[in-house]
């Protein structure tokens, strides 16, 4: 089983950004934390981060028969973006939304999440083991689907 | 450590209600899957159901010194209860809500939750796995908070 | 034929309270009418009131094989429950709304159903005599679906 | 006592349109049941349909000292028409407003009535029956009302 | 002359339950000061508390022949509950309500008030002491109706 | 100078259609008074009424090289008829609402008008006046364009 | 008879400013015109104005049984200013508000009054003519009251 | 082939109607150039114009069986009317919606079409080729279906 | 300890306007009752009023380091002024806010207070007596500050 | 004459997905359509693909003078990209927008377009032929304003 | 060249007002900063402060002719008042609006301006500072407009 | 001291574009405008544009320790970009935010701006002297904070 992990714009800046809002680990070390999550069940996980937009679009585009479970942190573009909910749909795998901080606790423009509508679920205010939990439930669906057909 | 698990209105009637939207499984199945995990966790989970806006609120009122958190899934009170919202905040351990299914998938009214701002976070959607991995995501903050003191 | 009539909150006052608005029919009163005109039907009614949500809730959770056919007051929650809009969805048999007053013509916060979505279909503004046309009208449908299995 | 029954745009092509969400009986059928269970009350139907807006509103502005109630679907109209609404509260009669489908449970723009507010009361959801009910609350209606003076 | 004071949900846990917006002092204490300022008017109160709605307004309900007047804290309930206010503008007497914080000074969601249009009038921001003003103003107000008549 | 007077939905039925809110005068003694003062002023008036939405755009449509000026009362159609705004735009010639009643004091539904911002102007509230008053307006508007040309 | 014409903020630098929006006349002259009107109706009018809100109400305020009906322009103050609608409301005789330009016709902000629901009614878009007009309107209802009592 | 073209209100004066919006040419000419288009296909067009909300309903309440495809310009309709969505709805062929102007860079209640969600799909702001191309669309989409089946 | 009393637009006509809403009692007798009840508690109480906004934020900027609290009545400044909030916020003593009917009973643009936002509390509904009461309530909060420095 | 027809976000992935709303067309096959179409008229098209805004607007940045009108798809930039609104507007040749599908007939949020309003027009529903109609369209605008000038 | 500063209402308690929010700076330091800005540009300045709306609308309707621009501060009228933009708009010369804090990051009622649609441009944030800026903005704006004339 | 001055989408074409909206001045004169005032305050400016909103949020994300503060003219993104407040608020430099026209005095959905909250301040309206002010206002309170420091 192969699970991509997406990460979107500023959050290359994990650690050294608000770290009263969003935590002193960096995101590799949140990746490296969800990659042992991962081996230990037997998953290769593959992580991917950029600040545009279009290149978060165009690497959901080529995960069909690649990647069996995408996990996605739409970051800023989380409220806005229309072509990143339809790249989700269009994608074919199953995603999972994941917030470091809890959005529905923050400003009011961050309570709405466009991109969600279009995930198998969403999980936020965990901090990075948000991700290792979406790993983890993306990995048990994927096996029920499985098991089911 | 001990957590005390809280369902809504409703939430008795799962695996008879709506299967195709809120799954086969039913309510005592999912509190035993995650019980299991918490021994597994050495964690004591003590699992609550009430239909009663009240009770639910009566039940959050006496966490305080009891419990070392909470997990909440408010079900249909999500979306319009405030008496709930302050009983959260007013129970002082970290709560995490809870949804079987995506929220941000279904209809306009359940976009929102009234609730989710005073919690920690939020899982949805990913079935009755989500308490299981709620369970665990409470279980590692409060374990990294009594490290941290 | 059995159908249960669920009431809501503050109509065990019926007939003292606002009588402009509501009438000077007492509910037992038009519980009885309607029983009468059950029983001319053949069918068997039973009347259930609370003002409590969470009881109103429950009552529906136990409809399924019990009753067939729902007629429900949701007097003030009408506007606000989502919980009890759930319970109609999943209680698994045909309900049928009543207003006595026709809330169309009151304040702004009144025009909106949020239960009525989940009903079969909804009948204000005709006082207790709502309820016997409810029962006439749910009786009819519930002996064409049998007709047409 | 006479009753017209007003029935707005496209109702004309019921039995053939739609039949999912309208039915599959035509509205002369509905008429016809309608009518029968009149004379069953003693009560003279008559029954009047027609697309136009501007002849709706003519025929309920000739009711006056003619009919003792009136029972509409104004279909379409409902949801817009402050003309039909002002024509409702001039006619000086009672008037029933039916719909066939539940418009509660339909698109958000079917969910408000411009002209319920100005009728006695509303019957939604209950196919072609909601007629025969309109018919038998709307002359219960008036029967107290005269018992009244 | 004989004061009812409702206080609504989480309330039984003032004193302990954000002091900083609550102030330290418990119900109890409230309760106590306000019953002292009743006995020196001549006015014996009485308390009630629940965290439930539908005990609320079942209390309400009963207040009609037995009491002068009502003070209610609806607390969360405030803010959403058109079954409290039908039960506040069914139960006949003068209510006042009083909040412990200033709500228009918090969450947007706390500027509006379901339940205050059915009321007398308002008290908020001045914590326990708005209770005992709410006593005072209400004994006036009773006065004057009396000696009115 | 000819002056074209165009009136509405219901607008036939005053004198006897509500005439607390609309007047006790009909429609033919207030074209009358307006005709009465046109001739005082050498003005020709004309008086068109319809309940149709058609006829008076059709009716509009026709203005162009006959009519010096148009006075109009959309009545319902106020508030809702884009066609009819399209039809006083294209119309060619200067037109003056008119309201008998002040639509400014009525239900919330009164207070947009969507016509009137095609118009040249508005008056309301003033009762069969206001026809008299627009036409007077109108008139010197028209004479004074003819003076500055 | 007495008519009192208050005119708001901006209104004494009328010809000067933006004359394509409020036309080339004076305030005086636009005066001068209404009250030789008056003149001729036999009818004393007096002339108003402030940019000051407070000085607008205190003029309304002491309007009781010194005229017979007001004429008022509130300018920007229309858009906003409940203070002058509840000082028109408090004033005791009937006043109509006037406004130059067609207030339907441009931005937004402009389209809703506050005011004109606490008037008997509205003229707008008519220019200077449109005070002259307000006066003949007021002074045939003041007369039609005077005969009625 | 056959193929109605609907026209809506006011339409019968373009050429006349504000030509800077609109265009120079008049609706015979459209039809004209749209027939010959039609004719060099081998589809057969006919065109309908009224002014009348209620006519054009009946129009299209006839389709069936007639025509392959609609073509229809709502024009002022288009906004408001939600008995002529019901009738594309219910004529059961494929409609295509045009607009002369492109009426997303018009006033902002033309933004909303509420016919347009009934129909195929839409073109704007193409003057008088909008038909022409409409019916290129249609026809290249009624001809792939049928080759489908 | 002194405290002032600011009272806005249209207060100056209270007895005179509109007694059925904001009963017979002068401002005068008001304020003296309410000085009556500081005399006894030992309060120094000093009354202002003014229509003008202007001199109400003048008012209050010259309040710190002379007053003790301010009980101000904004009147119909409440529901816009954000200058009045301003001054408020910055007069640097404690203010109640007082109305001395429901505000939350009357019209929907009442409902909403821009000022009370900046206040200490609100007592509204509760006629003259609120300002006694605001008196009392601003007394014993002011103390109970001295207290605990 | 010279056309560039620019693609948004996601529609590489066309034919592969969602075909039951996109169709089973990639888009090379559509381009291909579209360019002999052109081909045929004398237009040499030029097509453009990006998932990326910012290199939609830069495309948009270097059409003066090279191309003589364009035909953009903005997919899911269409109800967000202000940006984009802005490349249009500032691009000085004429565009025209295409939809696949009727974003009229799917979710609220693709009810609306913020670029619509600087285009010439647009296209919706009609599959990848809405590309070769906007062309046709497009190439006789073009024609037209040249003939014109 | 001369230029006028106009301030708004509670901006005569800067250095004593929230010092956190607008600084320690009074408004006399602020303007002598300004002016002495100006004298080193050869620009005379004036300053003006009021707490009255209309006094602030009478300044500014004396400029004409007098100076060549201004600098505005409105102050807690920036969100509310009409009055104030007339009399930006009808003042006639280039006006500059100044807020001492940012108020895009402030309470969401100071997000929008009432007044910055008449001016020529808005500074806001940079404290004290931003009047200087302003005057040297408004000073370049005038002399490339003079020597564009 | 270094300034970073980051423009948006579409400012590589100022001088070409809608000069009557945005002047003649090209970027490059506007920054060497804004680079020669800051040479003259000592300051090294470097400016850097892109139509991407991913490089922008990029080069913000490498800002701290690198420059002093930044100034940006966000342009499209202005009005939506979630992404890039976060950069700003990331990059821990104080931010102006630029504007050339006053977006206040344009279309509303220009009004409201995503990133300003996240800014010290914002300068609109001014041309490209606006970032000639920007970099005086930076310049003055970077050196007020250093020396506060």
């Amino acid at each position: 089983m192969k699970i991509l992990i997406v990460n979107g714009p500023n959050l290359n800046l994990l650690g050294r950004r608000e770290p009263d809002v969003y935590g002193a680990e960096t995101l590799d070390a949140i990746m490296a934390r969800t990659a042992a999550r991962g081996a230990a069940l037997g998953v290769e996980t593959e992580a991917f981060q950029s600040n545009d937009e279009g290149a978060l679009v165009t690497r959901l585009g080529t995960c069909a028969g690649v990647y069996d479970g995408v996990i996605i942190n739409p970051a800023g573009y989380t409220h806005t973006s229309v072509a990143l909910r339809d790249a989700i749909q269009a994608c074919g795998v199953p995603c999972v939304e994941v917030h470091l901080s809890n959005i529905a606790a923050r400003e009011a423009f961050r309570h709405t999440s466009v991109t969600a509508g279009a995930c198998l679920g969403q999980i936020s205010g965990l901090g990075g083991t948000g991700y290792v939990l979406a790993l983890e439930g993306l990995v048990e669906y994927i096996g029920s689907k499985e098991k089911g057909s």
